[in-house]
């Protein structure tokens, strides 16, 4: 079928958004749209120009006979700071506050136009880093992992607390969770994991950071290394905090549930861009 | 910012895709591109005839003065058989056989790209019923049900099988599973649903029906009105089944794990479509 150029910016347009950090040799548009090379370079020249314009992402382009296109996708600064503003504002509402200091997240993790853009956020850090896979922990983890690695164009590794049969031959591990200091276990499929993988670990919440440092533990059964670690929230916390090394993009400043009232802030998000 | 059409159609399109099953008025888009109406309607015609030229989905237009535009993704018949039938083809694996004739998916259920063709299938079925939330079980049917939720722009409820302080209060429902006869709970967090909603069912897996059963009982709890069930794989029963107007892509005909033998047909997805 041969297109007219507008036929190819939508079609390039969409086929780029649903192929995030995938080459894509000009060869298959060129057969695609049944156009010249040349013209299929001057299409993805408007492509990129809008994409770097609008803050979608960018494109990198390599010329010649093997030359081929990769959607990067990407968040400005600007449109960060705003979707934390954003989601700093949902959760500071009250209505949240649960008996004993917890917070009801349910219905911000369970829309899915702001998953998308938090996972948004998380791809545009870790975008050039290598990633084999995001690893996260059921279940409010989960919509998180799948919104990042889409865009990361990397499996989702999912450990669990209890063992169920259709996960076949697990490895499985005790770890001592950092708030209430009581002994857990988590596991993971023995076949869900190459060896030696690059990770990405991605969670709602983290107070003391028991539960990642339980993953990174049982991820070191995987000989795999563990490249970056994202949590929605963090959470002031008097004890000692077990992970250092993380990007969150909000801050749980203070919670009194007594008094009803709440305090969330930016994460350290802005201090980990480049 | 002053766009020309080229620049627009990428915009539009990057805009369209994500903002699926909303209808965004004319005005919005002549100012952001600050452009006449008049432009933005032929920008549309045109990315209205390459979506369906390319089964990407339809946009449903209003003239006049209140004029909008609202994007309705859909999978022509002929994508949605190949998509069926290269998942059919991965799940032929004889690696995938567990001992006890269990069936190890996790590698399907973790590529977010498998996911997305999934959410499409069914959100094309689904996309003028009217849906208010798509509900889930932890944890395999999570990702599948964000995949479609996003594309019905309507946020997702996860029903758990163990209360978390986190939920708030619950509703809780026992059940009867209906393969191993055993009872079991499962709980809605009370604030997750609004009453006299239109529901859609998602899940992975469906043998006798027993947790759909379930998830049917406890959504009667919220007064929802069941619109739809929809499962990635439906296995032949020996006993009765429960549920019997359901929407399965694939089914399991024959799985033994001794001979490690396995036949994955597809579902009755094609009886259900228009």
């Amino acid at each position: 079928m041969k297109f007219r150029r507008s036929g190819r910016l939508v079609d390039l347009t969409n086929y780029l958004l649903n192929h995030p950090q995938e080459s894509v040799p000009l060869t298959f548009f060129s057969e695609r749209y049944q156009s010249a090379k040349s013209s299929i370079s001057e299409d993805l020249a408007i492509i990129k120009q809008t994409f770097q314009q609008q803050g979608i992402g960018t494109l990198i382009t390599a010329s010649g006979a093997a030359g081929g296109v990769k959607f990067i996708p990407k968040v400005e600064r600007e449109e960060a700071e705003e979707m934390i503003r954003d989601l700093c504002e949902l959760m500071e509402d009250r209505e949240r506050i649960l008996p004993g200091g917890y917070l009801y997240l349910m219905d911000i993790i369970g829309r899915p136009d702001l998953i998308k853009k938090i996972g948004r956020l998380f791809a545009s850090v870790y975008a050039d880093k290598g990633i084999d896979y995001v690893v996260t922990v059921a279940t409010k983890g989960i919509p998180i992992a799948y919104a990042v690695a889409e865009l990361l164009n990397v499996p989702v590794v999912v450990v669990r607390r209890d063992s169920k049969i259709t996960e076949g031959s697990t490895v499985s591990i005790n770890y001592l969770s950092g708030s209430s200091k009581r002994i857990q276990t988590m596991l993971l499929s023995k076949r869900s994991l190459k060896e030696h993988a690059n990770v990405l670990i991605i969670d709602d919440f983290m107070k003391a950071g028991g539960t990642i440092n339980g993953m990174n533990s049982l991820l070191e059964e995987f000989q795999a290394e563990v490249v970056g670690i994202g949590v929605l929230m963090e959470v002031i916390a008097d004890e000692e905090r077990l992970v250092d090394d993380y990007v969150s993009l909000l801050k749980l400043e203070y919670l009194d549930s007594k008094k009803s009232s709440i305090r969330v802030n930016q994460g350290n998000y802005f201090l980990n861009l480049a």
